[in-house]
């Protein structure tokens, strides 16, 4: 379980043996059921994620009870709610699994430390953060720019494994577009 | 001018007068006029900008030659067209003064050199990224559950100089609205 964690990090920075040991001392392993709930909204956000195997999706819930998927994590994927794990404050976000998920959980006073010794995992992180700016600048242009059946397209494309394992009704509340919608998108 | 990028820095990390010396060898400073542009699309992209003073836009022109508002950048705040900065790519977006603009460019070459040979700076661009990540992240959020006139009101209380400083028109692209219903939520 913690060789995909050495190999997910080696994509960006290279690790000996004590480095990789010292990094493994600030994880903890967990396993949950499917619609286990790993942050509730309301509550204090101690871990960020790692996740080993499985799916989660964060879902944001509006002043009408209306869930507003935020964004879904499978297999070396990094989730929280990110917002509260660096402020210290309750969650606004709700993180839940769509299937048996392992997570590896780093404790924010873990991931400085993490940071403090070892700057490979600064850069490590550095990377992972640039990268998810990235990834959101690119939703909210592609929001700006193309329609639903486009938005369904680039996904196809960039996550073809993700698109097969999430169920029909949550992919279309996360393009935004009605589950009949959808279906006239889908193959 | 350099001042205000260790007053910048500091608010993250703190630096002796050798460290901040060292910051300095990195950045060369630039003034470009009103309607001048800093990043071209189809250009390589070689610099990102810290904002000593002025106005920024970073635009996505799409398909149809229409103009879509990315981000603004003014005083203290980070722009360019990232994914190709990172990536070594030519320019999606254009980045262009909105008003006349004073910056300090950062090669990056020396955004590495940066972060390699001083911890606290990677430490500083690891917190911009988690920062950004976050405002992109919320801005994405509010998409899906604010209408128009919400996120008006969220954009002033955010950003109130911000405000009053960017033309009308372009606020009512930024927020996807028409110049007609922007000047319906104005006061």
């Amino acid at each position: 379980m913690h060789n995909k964690l050495r190999e997910h990090i080696e994509k960006i920075v290279q690790l000996n043996d004590d480095e990789f040991e010292f990094v493994c001392t600030h994880f903890t392993s967990r396993m949950f059921k499917k619609h286990q709930l790993l942050i509730q909204e309301g509550n204090p956000v101690k871990f960020s994620y790692f996740v080993v195997s499985g799916l989660l999706k964060l879902v944001h819930t509006d002043n009408s009870g209306k869930q507003h998927i935020v964004s879904f994590a499978m297999e070396d994927w990094w989730e929280s709610d990110f917002n509260a794990y660096f402020a210290g404050t309750n969650a606004t976000l709700s993180l839940e699994c769509l299937e048996d998920t392992e997570v590896l959980c780093l404790l924010f006073e873990d991931y400085k430390k993490l940071c403090e010794g070892l700057q490979k995992m600064e850069r490590f992180f550095l990377f992972k953060a640039n990268h998810g700016f990235l990834a959101s600048q690119h939703r909210i242009i592609s929001s700006m720019t193309s329609n639903s059946k486009e938005r369904y397209e680039q996904l196809l494309v960039q996550y073809p494994s993700l698109i097969q394992r999430v169920p029909k009704g949550l992919l279309a509340a996360y393009l935004g577009v009605s589950r009949e919608t959808l279906s006239r998108l889908t193959p």
